[in-house]
């Protein structure tokens, strides 16, 4: 990953600002012959879209893609087909409104990168954060919708597990409640108490932070590339390149710490066709390579930097003052980060498919798509 | 990162097994004119070489580096400089116990990445674990050696924080504690109570897991390359990609999700040149780029997974069995884990400083080494 | 160079069929800073144009450009100037008539893709040879000038030098010739020879080949990235990624076979600041670094595959059958290549003007653009 | 490519100087599974060595390779196998003779890269030309050994095809000719004719330069990565990094500029099983594919520039002086740059497999080795 391109084989390339006419993302090395429709890409950027709860911004974007190149369709593919070439999907931006940016202009937002941006470039597109916007994700998902049809097969599903101080219960996990609240929450109980959590937070003018668990399962053994390509290691940089984010753990991570290595071990078994694990403490992961049991990554994302409580910072001319970011904006970011962490997880998987089957000549994929 | 090499820029490249003739890496794109002798990097070695502590590994290796190229002297000099060149530090293995590998050549280790290397290449160099055993981490110190000599200025150093479920105490933390006992540990009072509870550990033919904390101080503002090159997302990767690594953090890490937006923002002041922030709950990083404060990243190791308690596993026929990993183990590998954090701080620090300077012109690091 | 995008610190990642909505490009890593409207690309665009002369393409294409994102303008920044962030151009395309294509839906082209596309990808856009066609040619010229934008102080100019077997006569050579005659020729009476002969090519349904030669001056010595990052290389590679392009050369060329050491060598001799050279058989790059010299390329185009003279060829159920390449070709795409190879000269020096300064820290370039 | 390392999938990193202790090569992302000894390499690095005629350099060079990793032998493997890991290949430098090196320290030798490597990093390995020397080409040699075994099936042959300017006769062409005189000709008149021109330009103290022809075949039809990883533009970037290379063409080259449509077109013909082209003006490339006719790639090399006649130059003091190279020189580099080419090629073709079939999922080479 550098700069605005992610990916080695299955690579894409993200492009846009908050408040600009518009963002997208090239998505380029997609294997030819996958079905490819602007449905399959808006189904999971609809899942992201502001607007759908109270408990996320009330800014209104349809979210609408556009895919401009990389698709073919005649009387004989069966539908739109990708051909091999740059995918470029583009969403417009709409919902702009039009206010004075003099307050963030010249003072510097207290956990936004306002003032690193500067540090760094100089100058600096202040309207709605500029590329610092979470609006950025919505390219990512776009893309990650792409890289899920490459890997037919292979199911990716999220969750948030924990709000603020408030964890889920596992022993209610159950993935068909994540559609069935605004939390994207697998536990339906936990939901039910942040609803109200959150509601409090929303009405302090305060926010919260999060955890989400994202889950890979049908991934076959044998993906990842040693040693600085580990699927750990890109994983880690994917899930860390989201807004927010301030922690990555793959399997039991940081509690992999306390435990012996007599607890820690994942015992193998011998299975009908191919051996099997007692447990999954690698989170699916060993020696940064897949072992055919689920890849678990779970990431933390910090509470909303843009509150309604009024906190200390400095003008551009390092002056002392307060600010009250005021705005649309999510009480808790990470429940939008659900779907974001499933398009990247998508997509790192879908760059290591290629690289092994390139290095390798071998598909492991069991329902990776054949081409 | 792609492969064995890491970097854009600053960029290395590992090579070697366990029990090949010897390990090594390159490094490319270093800045010319660098002062660097092979004192400047065997310092660095000596403190991850094994057989220092009845709490480390009793294998004895030299680790005695070679540079083999980059590097120029004559009378104009001053010592020997990089070149610009590629540099080619080379380790020779010399403790390499011949021993019978049928065990684990037949059998595979749980914890260990001998499944997973089997099932993505069909063939593995199984002495000692061949490229998957932490001897790799030798060159990675090496490398970070030469990096360090670019950051002048810039002060990397790590402490172990935590071992097993036992954590520092903070209040006691002291840098200079670090080189005062076995487990580089800035608590003293800790690392007192860590040697009984690791010589239980070890006689139980057990082993712990780890946290280790990395700070880097005076980084300059403006480092990093969002949005999929955030310094953030690099240290993930890099942190991520050493042996048994399972979770990674920044600033406040998982501690975020449980934090409100009032309690996490770190507020800024004006200072008399630029401003400072009240806190660090943002390890320095904002947005992906460098703010000023001090870079902390954590990161958890799991427990050695080769322990003298059998284990059950299955012979690479897909035969149940059982295992009893012999040989010369860490009965907790996160300790020597702590050079190896150092040098990968240092290693990204060094290629996003000369990202940094090549896309802006800007130098950014105060202290950072004028050729 | 891979893929879809090229360059490694200033980097653009181009995307479009010509049959599609719209082509564009994604330039990444760009210096913040720097002054761009849409009006310093589109005076690019109009001169690589369709439809400009009866020696190119009767297409009529606006070739309208678009900026999406990466530049920004408010009272205090003087015009839009770019952030650092990624540069999105668009451009759409509005003359794609509507056709039958069962032609070239069939049956291969000799000298097209049609064949190599079917057995790399299963599947082809042959719209007026999709993602092959010389379109394509149009995202990077916008590019190149974002490139020539960075490279301010550095003048980049390209002239036809031959025309099938009519070279210019460099006696005559003078750049102010290349805007005044339709074949972007500096030599004055060789162009008016030309249009006789490529007007006799036309009528008679056929094409030819052509040379052109590309010119960058005042680039600083010091540039360019050895061993496989040449700055010689580097042209070798971007110039042969220019369709029909079959030979690249540097300086003297293929000529320096023929030459002695004698007669080759570019003696030096002391100047009022630094060196200068006798000759420039070099080309300005001396083991792949600029030596301070002119920046001399030259590659050769074949002639348009496209002809209206029937030709052998099969069907794509590999049956013989004949072909007919109808539509509005170019006589000899040579002529419309020269803007594109003034734009990847600039791509690629802008690329190797960041990387030289981000490992040495040395600006180099005298008139190269400070942010 | 970037910096010293080329490749994308099939990677490798060349480091060291003509007279530090030692040059070499690390190789990645190699294919597990391929049979792989020290002899395999061996036998192409001996075809490069100094020393074998008058009409190459004296200097006395074993240039004995050593394999330190990435190949594992046990009962098992039937000898040496490739693991998929990195291959580290080094090469000791045993005749560094002992001189005195002011002369060539002081003053810059013309048509050498020791001005602009000063102008570069500010500082220079002098001794022997340094990281310039064309000794590099020993660790390029033995990397394209690694790919030669990679794709078995494929023959790669060279062929020197002019001296000065001498050309070949194509009528006496005949690859059994090759190893049979010391020029690597296929022409075994043109051989003659050189022995007695190559004396006279050796003994007046002179140089000359040379073209070389390489040429790939059963490359099976779908290799290649556009638009910028165009197998022809990758060729052009792989022969262009060769020390003292000029130009670059692909089939017909230049020699297409002169042709027109109606001449240059390959028409095509059904064959039994696929079809066949009448001609291979392409060079067995179609819009940066490979078509599956013979990938056919020629370079041109210039003259030595370290001559026995005096030539003008400056002092790094910008001082005028002359300056004679002694020492032992090829009077053609280009004999040697035979074999140099040949691995070239087959490290783009490796690398181009290997992307292949990752992006598409198909093996194409008819003969690469499955593992």
């Amino acid at each position: 990953m550098s700069f605005n391109t992610s990916g080695h084989l299955f690579r894409f390339t993200t492009w846009g600002e908050s408040h600009g006419p518009a963002l997208g993302v090239v998505v380029d090395g997609c294997p030819p012959g996958i079905s490819l429709t602007p449905e399959m890409i808006q189904r999971d950027l609809d899942r992201r879209k502001p607007g759908q709860s109270k408990y996320t911004t009330q800014r209104r974007e349809a979210d609408e893609v556009k895919i401009l190149s990389g698709v073919f369709e005649d009387e004989r593919t069966d539908g739109p087909r990708t051909t091999g070439t740059p995918i470029s999907l583009v969403i417009e931006n709409t919902d702009q409104r039009s206010k004075d940016y003099a307050d963030i202009r010249d003072k510097y937002r207290p956990g936004h990168a306002d003032y690193t941006y500067d540090q760094k470039y100089g100058i600096r597109d202040y309207r709605g954060g500029g590329r610092t916007s979470a609006r950025e994700t919505a390219a990512r998902v776009a893309a990650g919708a792409v890289a899920r049809q490459v890997l037919s097969g292979i199911s990716i599903r999220a969750s948030l597990v924990q709000v603020g101080p408030h964890k889920i219960d596992y022993d209610n996990f159950d993935w068909d409640q994540v559609g069935e609240n605004p939390f994207f929450c697998a536990d339906a109980k936990a939901a039910a108490l942040w609803a109200d959590y959150l509601d409090g937070i929303r009405k302090a003018g305060n926010s919260v932070g999060a955890v989400i668990e994202v889950v890979a399962e049908h991934v076959p053994a044998g993906w990842g590339a040693p040693i600085y390509g580990k699927l750990s290691a890109d994983l880690a940089s994917a899930m860390m390149s989201i807004n927010a984010v301030k922690g990555v753990e793959i399997g039991a991570g940081f509690e992999a710490a306390s435990l012996t290595g007599v607890e820690n071990a994942d015992q193998m078994r011998a299975g009908p066709e191919r051996p099997y694990f007692l447990n999954n403490h690698a989170g699916g992961i060993l020696g940064g390579i897949s072992n055919g049991d689920p890849v678990v990554c779970r990431f933390a994302v910090k509470p909303t930097s843009s509150i309604l409580t009024p906190r200390q910072t400095v003008t551009t001319a390092n002056q002392d003052t307060d600010i009250i970011t005021k705005g649309r904006h999510d009480p808790c970011v990470g429940i939008r980060a659900v779907p974001v962490g499933e398009a990247m997880m998508a997509l790192v998987l879908a760059d290591h498919a290629l690289r092994h089957r390139g290095q390798t000549g071998r598909e492991g994929a069991v329902g990776f798509e054949r081409n």
